[in-house]
C-alpha cells in the first residue's frame, strides 16, 4: 500500500512551486481527492496543512493507522474534536505563519468555524492543487490505464449477460461486481439503460427488463488505486435498426474528429465545436452537455471541454471525449473515451475497449 | 417513479413553516438530498428555489426528461450557463424577493458566484431542511425497512461466499452484486475487513485472502428509493478464539445498553455514554468514533449520538447504534442496527439481520 515516496515529494515540491507564485505560506487542503495527491491518503475525512517545510495530515482515530501506512512523509496529528478546533491548535503552534489559506471548495460552514477556531488571517482559493493536477505524470498515466484495462475487461466478462429479460440493474450490478473481482471499484454510479431510456445521458438503471431486439448504453468506470476511468459504449441487440445505426455512425464520427484535433497548444473550444459540428451537419440534435473533461483522482477534473471553454489543451492532460446524440421518447447514444494530451497528438488510453461489437446476437 | 404528490406537498409546507419561523423569503436548495426531499428528483446537480407561493427546480439538459417525471409538483427552469446564473436570472423576475438564502453547506466559491450574479441580499443559513428532515415519515420508514431488507438479504446470499481464500475485495464484491440484484444500490463503499484488518474502522477491502482460520467485519447498507440502510456484523471462521468472543460479546452489550435507553426526550449523550461504560467496566478500549448518526436520504445525517451531544432523541429519528472495539495489530469487532426513536422507546428496523451465525465453518 501507499504511493512511491519519491512521488509524493515531487507533487509536493510542484504545489510549494503554485504556492510561492501565488505568495501562500500556508495552505488548508480540504478537498479529499487533493488530500490524496498531496499525501498518498486513500481513505476520508481527513484534512492536510502544507507549510514552507512540513506537511501535516490531521484525521480521527478511525484513520489514524491507515495513515501510518500511507502517508509516511507526512506529520500526523490525531483530532478528537471538529476539524477546525484541531487546524486552530496546529496554527497556534506555526510560530512563522500569520495568514492561513484554506481551499475554496470549503462549504461557507466550515469556513465559518475555521474563522472562529484560528487566530490568524484566514483567506481561501481556488484551484492551486487542482492546476497542479491536471497534467498527470507517468505513474497517473499508468495507473488511468490499468483503470482503464480493468474497465474493458469488466466490460468484456458482462457482455454475456447482455440478453433478453435482464434488467438494466442486474446488468449494471454484474458489471460491477466483474470490475470489484478485477481489483477496482466503480469511479461513478454505473449507468445502464435500454431502448429510449438511453436518451436520459444520467439515467439510473431500474427494472426495466432487456427486450428481444432493443438497445443498451453502459456508461462506466472502473477507479484503481485512486485513480478513474470512464467509458460509454453502445450496443444493439437482435436488430440493426436504420436510423439507429445511422445516429450511431455520427457519433463516432463527431468523436473522431474531436480526438483528430487533440494537441497541446490547441483551444479545447475548438475541439468541442469539431464534434458539435459533425452533428449539426448530420442535421441531428446537438447534445446539452460538455464534451469532455478531465479525470484522475476525481472523475470530474480540470480541464472542461464546452463551448465556453477558454484555454488551451496542454500536454499531460487526461480527457473524456464524449459526444452524444439524444431523441427523447426515442433513442439515446453516446461514445465516451478518455484520451491523454501529448505535445504531437494523442494517446486513446481506452483503446483496446473496442466501439464495436455493435450487434449482439439475442440468442445466446 | 417519482414520491408520492401528497408526500412532497406535505413536505414542502413542512419546510415552508420552518423557513417562516426564520424569517426567510427564498431558499436556494442546494445539497442533492434536499433536493431530493423537497422535490422528488433522485438525479444529480440540480438546485430547488423555494419561495412562498412555488418550487422551482433548475437543472441541465441531461436531467430535463427525469425531472418532468420525477418532481411533477415544481416548475422546472432548464439552465445552460452557470448554475449561479440561472438562480440569478430567476431571482430577477421574483419581483418580491428581497433577500435570498441559500443553504450554509454551500461552497465559498459557490456563495461568490452567487454574490456575483444574483442582485438581492444573499444571506447564509445551516440545517433548515435538515432539521424537518431529521424526524421520518411513515412511507420514509417504510423505505427505510425495506432497504434494510435488501441488505439483509444480501448478507444472507453472500454468507456462502465467506470461505477460505477468498478476496476482501471479491467478497464486497459478491454483497454489492446480491444488492444490486435485489434492487438496491450501495449506501456508501461496502467495507469487508479480514482479521487485523478490521481494527480499521473504514478499512478499504483488499486483496487480502481470508485464512482456514480468520474473522470477518462486513459494514455495508442498501440504498433503496433514494433511502439508505447501514448495518455492521462480525464472523468468525473455523475457530472461536476465547478472546474475540470476549470481545464480541462486550460490543453485544454495550450495543445493548445503548438501545435500551433509547426512547423520545432521552438525551443523546446519555445514549452514547451507555454503550461507553459497558467497554470501560469490561477494561477493553473504548472506541475514537460516534455510537451512532441519524440516516435516511444521506448515509450520516442529524441527529449526531456522540460524548459532546447537547441535544435529546425526538420520535420517529432513525439512528445507528454502533459501538465497537479496536485492537490495532490484533482485531476488530463492531456490531450496528439502525433504530427507530418512538414515543415509548425503540424499533430496530434491521432486526431481520439476525447478530449470529457468528461461527461458520471453513469447510463449505
Amino acid at each position: 500500500m501507499g504511493m512511491n515516496k519519491e512521488i509524493i515529494k515531487k507533487r509536493v515540491r510542484s504545489i510549494r512551486r503554485e504556492l510561492n507564485n501565488r505568495k501562500i505560506d500556508c495552505l488548508i487542503v480540504i478537498k479529499p481527492a487533493n488530500v490524496t495527491y498531496t499525501t498518498g491518503f486513500l481513505g476520508d475525512d481527513s484534512w492536510a496543512v502544507i507549510t514552507r517545510s512540513k506537511v501535516y495530515f490531521l484525521t480521527d482515530s478511525r484513520y489514524t493507522e491507515q495513515a501510518r501506512v500511507e502517508c509516511p512523509d507526512c506529520t500526523i496529528v490525531e483530532r478528537t474534536g471538529l476539524m477546525a478546533e484541531a487546524v486552530g491548535r496546529l496554527v497556534k503552534k506555526l510560530k512563522s505563519v500569520q495568514t492561513v489559506t484554506v481551499e475554496k471548495s470549503i462549504s461557507l460552514a466550515g469556513f465559518g468555524a475555521l474563522k472562529k477556531h484560528v487566530k490568524a488571517r484566514l483567506k481561501a482559493v481556488a484551484d492551486v492543487i487542482e492546476t497542479v493536477r491536471s497534467s498527470k505524470d507517468n505513474m497517473e498515466i499508468k495507473t488511468i490505464e490499468a483503470a482503464a484495462s480493468i474497465s474493458t475487461q469488466g466490460l468484456e466478462k458482462t457482455l454475456r449477460y447482455i440478453k433478453p429479460g435482464v434488467t438494466e440493474s442486474e446488468l449494471a450490478g454484474m458489471l460491477d461486481f466483474q470490475i470489484r473481482k478485477l481489483g477496482g471499484t466503480n469511479s461513478f454510479e454505473t449507468i445502464v439503460a435500454f431502448g429510449p431510456n438511453a436518451s436520459r445521458p444520467h439515467h439510473q438503471p431500474s427494472g426495466k427488463k432487456l427486450k428481444q431486439k432493443d438497445t443498451v448504453l453502459i456508461d462506466f468506470g472502473a477507479k484503481y488505486k485512486g485513480y478513474c476511468s470512464d467509458i460509454t459504449r453502445c450496443f444493439v441487440v437482435g436488430r440493426r435498426e436504420v436510423f439507429y445505426k445511422k445516429v450511431y455512425d455520427v457519433v463516432e464520427q463527431a468523436q473522431g474528429a474531436a480526438i483528430k484535433m487533440i494537441k497541446a497548444g490547441v483551444k479545447m473550444k475548438d475541439v468541442d465545436a469539431a464534434a458539435r459540428t459533425v452533428i449539426k451537419d448530420n442535421d441531428l440534435p446537438v447534445y446539452g452537455h460538455g464534451t469532455g473533461h478531465g479525470l484522475g483522482l476525481e472523475i470530474h477534473e480540470l480541464p472542461f471541454l464546452k463551448v465556453e471553454s477558454k484555454d488551451m489543451l496542454k500536454a499531460g492532460e487526461v480527457i473524456t471525449i464524449e459526444p452524444g446524440i439524444y431523441i427523447p421518447g426515442k433513442l439515446g447514444v453516446r461514445i465516451e473515451d478518455d484520451v491523454l494530451v501529448t505535445e504531437g497528438g494523442s494517446r486513446i488510453l481506452t483503446r483496446k475497449c473496442p466501439h464495436s461489437p455493435l450487434l449482439l446476437s439475442s440468442k445466446r
